[in-house]
């Protein structure tokens, strides 16, 4: 009977456990199944639980819970920790790894499949993907993502509502998401705007340099129409030129946050309003109202399907999405080399769809999946006959 | 036929269009309707909007829509401001003004109501609730309270399985809620709390003086048992037994926000981990997918009660819930007097609440509505078998 050990890594997100019950699923009744705590940091230091029919219920149970039921985190691994943990791979005898994780994930499991392979100890190694920054390469899109754009688009649209009728007391909000140096999550912010006067009035991504100019214009412009503004910016825009705004450092990881605070400051200064900014926070890529039962299928079937490639032998590959061609929204499951998704990198945001936000939101709407209908037209200004 | 005057004031709710359209579906075929623009600033300025076919039917689509769509926002009046208030319902020919809002709301109408009788005016004056912070007197609770409440909670539990996961990376997070002197919205946070090792871990409650001694030893327990650790803290809880923690002052209203860093820098300090502070911001009185079914419709009956009363010619009076006796939850609509409303001021949480939480939980039940289902137990650190 194969030996498998899988473990989750990096953000959780609100569809991570969705993949895990996906293959665990696929695999309890056929295979020999442990289970690896808090990501490469458990694998490490042998933090493996072992599935029997108690872990197995446990587990399947948390098929629509957010959070990573195992324990993720983060953990850099050196050189020596690459070797250590396929050490303790081969002591128990473990015939197949996998992992759920984004970039930093990919890239360990890769190299954890090399080193096995330069010990001639033949493991397989499957990567099952998942961010809601959207920036893992090689595929058209990872599970989490779509949920966390949900959350986002909502918030968004919402917010102006709640924005536009304070006016009087306040008229600039800015809305920072999350995405490091990709801009998929901010631009979704637009995604259910309907009207010229809702929110947003100007995204800012980190895929391009900080316009002040146009910063200025856009709030002035709305506040003149509209009586108020939403801004959205990316935690990883450049801010003046220099670093991204830190709020903290762990473990020699930089903690982004705090760009919409700059940008409340440099605002109220400017244009003397009071604006007031929010960082939209863990809620992004946990809050289980918001999830897209689109990405909470895809994330399930991903899983489903890792399970599969273990069962015929594949090794060194991540389970990538692909659309179908045509004219409804459908995809495909296929496989990609590890060493390509981590020389790919990190992905950004492509310029077609910078350039065009229409062609970015019909490209995010299947993946989005069911959301509110439209809302009426704002009232605006213009409208009220004073008397 | 009756000319009735209706405004929202405030901040909005996500469910304060609800009574709006509520109580305009059950006067527009009797009475001659005009909407008074963003609150008692739209009053004063005679900000008026005709209630024809099109402004009826545009209202109207705003059932399920969050904000206040009339515009609502916050402006005190002056005694001058209300004369002039009251001469402006008068030239108008207006026999009856209603006003959606909290405790600022209902005393500026109160006001308005006495300038109008010391007048001989004959106003009716009527007011409908609507708060999130559910501080407002004589009224089991308000609509708008129910749906933030469910957002909170569904926020701390989310979190929960979100920052366990994380514990290797970041150990403490501090969940910053709106209620300014009220604890109703905090204390929801542990609604959804299942078992023990779930957040909240330690809520901070404006009611009571913040306890250092006490907030550091529930912080070390759950760090010690489960490895993570969340705190909600109330916006208007008191710091080192000073101030409230301020992020702006506004027109003379102090705009709370940042108690939740001062804990983060304290925490971080005592104790050497990774915290980080979240204001949960204004989706708490916007978000449309966090709506209680029951609170969406309690909102909407108040509304069509006050036009009854209208109809009635009843005055001076607003709308308030009252639970019917029996087991099933049911309600009551009862007059109360605008200036008892006003005596009342700020209601806070009773102690009996603060001291079992158990039996708020209970109280707050079937104001919540439909709620996602308990999700399994957390893993525990001591579960694991390190080998």
């Amino acid at each position: 009977m194969k030996k498998i050990a899988i473990g989750q890594a990096g953000g959780p997100t609100s569809v991570i456990n969705a993949t895990l019950v996906g293959f665990v699923k696929q695999t309890m009744s056929k295979c020999s199944l442990s289970f690896i705590r808090n990501g490469y940091d458990g694998l490490v230091h042998g933090e493996f639980i072992e599935g029997n029919d108690t872990t197995l219920q446990w587990i399947t149970q948390h098929e629509k819970v957010p959070g990573a039921c195992l324990g993720s985190g983060r953990y850099p691994l050196s050189d020596e920790e690459i070797e250590k943990a396929v050490r303790i791979l081969r002591e128990k005898r473990i015939d197949a790894l996998v992992f759920i994780g984004g970039n930093g994930t990919m890239e360990a499991l890769y190299k954890v499949g090399v080193e096995a392979n330069r010990q001639g100890y033949d493991l397989q190694v499957i990567g099952l993907p998942k961010t809601v920054d959207n920036d893992l390469g090689c595929t058209d899109h990872a599970p989490g993502f779509g949920s966390a754009a949900k959350y986002v688009a909502q918030t968004t649209r919402d917010m102006s509502r709640d924005l536009h009728a304070m006016q009087n007391f306040e008229q600039v909000r800015i809305l920072e998401t999350m995405g490091r140096n990709a801009g998929w999550l901010a631009a979704a912010s637009g995604f259910l705007k309907t009207y010229e006067e809702e929110g947003p009035h100007f995204i800012a991504l980190p895929e391009r340099q900080m316009n002040h100019e146009k910063l200025l214009q856009s709030v002035e412009t709305a506040l003149y129409r509209y009586g108020f503004a939403i801004v959205v910016v990316s935690e990883g825009v450049l801010w003046n030129q220099g670093a991204q705004v830190e709020r903290d450092v762990v473990g020699g990881r930089s903690v982004l946050g705090g760009i919409s605070k700059e940008i409340e400051l440099y605002l109220k200064q400017e244009l003397n309003i009071m604006a007031r900014s929010e960082l939209l926070g863990m809620n992004q890529r946990s809050y289980s109202l918001a999830v897209s039962s689109v990405d909470q299928s895809e994330a399930y079937f991903v899983g489903v399907t890792g399970a599969d490639w273990i069962k015929e032998g594949r090794s060194g590959l991540m389970v990538a999405i692909e659309r179908t061609k045509g004219l409804a929204y459908s995809i495909h499951l296929k496989p990609v080399a590890l060493g390509a998704v981590v020389r790919a990198g990190e992905r950004v945001m492509p310029d077609q769809f910078i350039d065009n936000l229409k062609s970015y939101y019909e490209w995010l709407e299947p993946i989005i999946g069911d959301h509110v209908s439209p809302y009426p037209p704002l009232f605006q200004m213009r409208d009220v006959k004073s008397s």
